[in-house]
């Protein structure tokens, strides 16, 4: 049997699936889409229906207010994004502002009017999915977009982001203005995207912090030579260095252990054919830790073991690192309240990190934020099978709940 | 200074190439084409002028014979093949059919009728670039060739083989007909492809066996997930194991040494970006050496590494041999004939093997046969910068010559 928030979840996030409903699978909701400017259009008035005060920026994060009795300008705000990857999952972003929305209404039910003022966020993007532009709607509240940025920027049908920004009602962030001062915490319920929760038959992580990334791009340099008549000592094989690179890169990222993770996604050989050594070699790679420090360890580990194998092969080597984030941590006392609260309240939860980037990782360098994971079974995301079960949307949902409670009805 | 020898090949080279000669580069000059049929008419004529008798036999392999004045039923045969593959050299396959006039020819002036007939070959086919079948002359020389092996088959441009063919003014062998039994050896010259001789510095490979291949197509199997939030320890990644068999299997080819040969030429892996842990690669690979026996050996080894590797990263493997030709050993009457006459006219050779494929690994299952090989400049061939100096091509010729003198004039 399924409680209240149970259905009610189910009810909301179904509900809201509707704008972006896709053909093809799952939920396709791209920035300043039709689909998008129906999302939040449905949750505006959803909001208002509930009590909430409704207004936009000027980029088109939309939010929901329940004004403060005694602090109104001491906000807490809890939200996520509203846009989706193509053919993304019911979860990814939207349970988040679903889950303020819920928590935020139940609280006001059950104890009144808070002391500060609860906002939800709906953040207009996060995905980067149309646009090659990521956490757009969290970067503008936080005054981190720059008009710049974006006024070049296309999405794969030739519209500029310009247009489509003003097709759906809505323009740049005045850059003069000054940023908001009244946010005291930001709290993002996200599902966790990873299948470390699932595993470990919890219901709710307490995110540390969110790793810092950086990617890289490997391209080896050999010679192309008929896989016949040439001995094995007389090639330069880039074959033969990137599977050793690879080898070696990914057993010491095994060796490292969590929470370091490394991953070679991609691979281009040329020429690519069966009886050909082939002579160029490319790949990437992704490495991804919440201390720096290591971070940078395994990075240099890699980069000598890398160059050694290339000479030792007989190949030139290029190694271009082309994003390098650094781990963000979230703020001690909000993770302190979401881990008191879990525990008083049974929840049964780990402290964990995010492995993934998320618009707290954005909100944490502006004001004091902190994230809640809940299941993603068998840790897929940005896919229509995404799914988390009730019995964690609800677990997810009363953590964010007792917490907001604390920082927004204590004293 | 360019000898007699030197002058005239590299004019009957730059004469031959003009059929084919592409101008993106190279001579492309596909079985069938009008530029096959143009440069198999211009040898037909060439030969004639040069006091040959020609045919061509049912499917367009084309003769030139010197009738042998004491046994004229036992034939000596040398050429090579007339195609090409796409943006081809001007040296693979068409050098040896030159040589091998150029060689009777010479012999003829100096030496009058021979005592066994001549007959020099230009293969209808042997690259497989116009449709997907190889060898389709030598085979069809040696009986090995079936009407159903290219009934069915088409060229890139949907053109069917057995239309190209009728075109070209020639059509299937009788396969009821009885071979030809005439046949007492096969000398094929040949550009190298490698770069052994070249490094070296000898003139002429005496080629003492064409190896086996065996290809596979290794397909991994194991799980994409998300780089950020999926820990290494809950990992199936492909790309971990394939690069792990292929470090495996190139350094156990490395320690094996030659003349085993193996090579990686292909990887493909999915979804192939860089922020997924693959789920899925595919590579390929391609075994070679001259005895069956090591070349089951290291087959057997480099299988049972793969599968260990699969198992201990987690991953299902599929692997598929969809290519096994044994080796082919050269007829050892003419091997010492070839030897013999290039220490006698102080040509620099080596006894050595074929990394690659030739009529001669054919022919060697009809007829006493045998190969020889001049140096490719980088080792370099299928490819317009394919170059063999003067002096090479020269000393190839040269120890031809001498070979089929002692095969054709010597009782």
């Amino acid at each position: 049997m399924m409680d209240a928030i149970q259905t009610d979840t189910i009810r909301l996030i179904e509900w809201l699936s509707q704008f972006g409903n896709d053909p093809k699978g799952g939920v396709s909701r791209l920035l300043y889409t039709e689909e998008w400017v129906d999302a939040q259009r449905a949750l505006e008035q959803y909001m208002q229906e509930e009590g909430f005060t409704t207004y936009y920026d000027e980029i088109g994060n939309l939010y929901g207010r329940l004004e403060g009795s005694q602090y109104p300008d001491e906000t807490i705000v809890s939200g996520s994004h509203v846009d989706t990857v193509r053919n993304g999952g019911k979860y990814d972003g939207q349970y988040g502002i679903i889950a303020a929305i819920m928590a935020m209404k139940a609280l006001r039910q059950e104890h009144g009017e808070p002391l500060r003022t609860l906002e939800v966020v709906s953040f207009a993007e996060e995905e980067g999915s149309r646009f090659p532009y990521t956490f757009w709607g969290s970067k503008n509240l936080a005054g981190m977009a720059k008009k710049e940025d974006v006024q070049e920027i296309q999405d794969f049908n030739g519209v500029p982001f310009v247009d489509a920004m003003k097709q759906a009602g809505f323009g740049f962030r005045d850059e003069s203005s000054t940023l908001r001062s009244d946010i005291k915490a930001f709290v993002e319920l996200h599902i966790e995207q990873g299948s470390v929760l699932e595993h470990e038959q919890l219901s709710v992580g307490v995110v540390h912090s969110i790793v810092g990334q950086r990617r890289f791009t490997i391209e080896i340099h050999g010679e192309a030579n008929h896989a016949g008549t040439t001995p094995m000592g007389y090639r330069k094989d880039a074959v033969h260095a990137a599977g050793r690179m690879i080898q070696q890169i990914l057993d010491l990222a095994q060796a490292y252990g969590d929470p370091l993770v490394s991953t070679v996604g991609k691979i281009d050989v040329k020429p690519n054919v069966v009886n050909v050594v082939p002579g160029n070699a490319l790949f990437t790679l992704d490495i991804r830790h919440t201390d720096k420090k290591e971070l940078i360890r395994f990075t240099d580990e890699v980069t000598e073991l890398m160059k050694r194998t290339a000479e030792s092969l007989g190949v030139e080597i290029t190694i271009d690192m082309w994003m390098d984030e650094d781990p963000v941590p979230m703020n001690a006392e909000i993770i302190q309240v979401l881990e008191k609260q879990c525990e008083k309240h049974h929840i049964p939860f780990k402290l964990m990190h995010s492995g993934a980037g998320h618009d707290s990782q954005i909100m944490a360098k502006f004001v004091p934020t902190a994230m809640l994971f809940v299941p993603s079974r068998k840790g897929i995301s940005h896919n229509p099978e995404e799914y988390t079960s009730p019995e964690h949307l609800a677990d997810g949902i009363r953590a964010l709940t007792y917490a907001l409670y604390e920082l927004a009805y204590e004293a």
